[in-house]
């Protein structure tokens, strides 16, 4: 979910050597070419989801892949359609990167730049929009979760202690 | 999840004295006296969610409080809308017990009686059940996540933990 932290644990995946695909970056890509005027990301995602089904992401992303990588991490996926689709591809192991609403939306706000104006009722409706695209079914499967509310250093012993064991 | 262990954590919270609501014994209840014949209990959930909302079971837990119960724990939430149900009531906190599906497949398959015939299939395809109820966007918003994979007392001592800061 936003503000989780998850993009802490793809970049200490990267320092492993392990190739990391942002999967908003190759959302972000096609949107740059294809998006309409004025279309949200979020919105030119479910866009293509209907044009080409759920896991259309999860395909654009396995596109990036040269092929010969042992492990891949795939930093973003919101629906268990994506899962299918990178179960055709090896074994998949998911890992949820779970804090709490309260500690995600602090988070947010201070994170935010100036120019944003975030506020709680907007980040509320933003989380029930990921949901809607089915993101808690993929958090309720997962294989691992790193709960990330404590300091950063027990997040990062705790998410190598993973690592170590995944790859 | 089922297999998660949850009602782990409801025992050690009545233990402590606190008010435990089973939520599917509310449901058995009513289901008992108005299921028809042959409906499964999830179906019967389902058929009353359609008939009076989706936080009926909820508002059928609710009425099992006698009103001067400063803390009570609701054990089997499956929907957003029961919890926008309990927060007209008070303050209210989501636990989330987690085991990885792997996890909770071997539990529920060892704890089968006799005369179950569990298999892999018929425990995902109850997960998807589940799931479909809507219970994944209460796992996501979880304020709190309890991992239980690994041995029964190092959950109980987090559990303990978790409880003594809670009540
Ligand atoms: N809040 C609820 N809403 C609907 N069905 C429920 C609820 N709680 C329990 N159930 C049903 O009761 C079964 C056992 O629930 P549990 O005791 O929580 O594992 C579930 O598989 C559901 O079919």
């Amino acid at each position: 979910m936003p503000g989780s932290g998850k993009g802490e644990l793809s970049r200490l995946f990267q320092e492993k050597g392990v190739k990391v695909v942002v999967m908003s970056d190759v959302l972000r890509e096609r949107y740059k070419a294809e998006a309409k005027e004025g279309e949200r990301l979020m919105d030119f995602a479910f866009r293509m989801r209907n044009l080409y089904g759920k896991g259309v992401v999860a395909k654009m992303c396995l596109e990036k892949l040269s092929g010969d990588e042992k492990v891949v991490v795939f930093d973003g996926v919101r629906n268990w359609e994506e899962i299918e689709e990178f179960k055709k591809r090896g074994e998949v192991v998911i890992i949820n990167v779970h804090a709490s609403p309260k500690t995600r939306y602090e988070r947010l706000m201070r994170r935010a730049r100036k120019d944003d104006v975030l506020t709680i009722e907007g980040l509320i409706k933003r989380d029930f929009e990921e949901l809607e695209m089915g993101i808690g079914t993929v958090i309720a499967l997962a294989d691992h979760v790193l709960v990330n509310d404590k300091s950063l250093e027990e997040f990062k012993r705790e998410a190598e202690e993973l690592i170590n064991r995944l790859i």
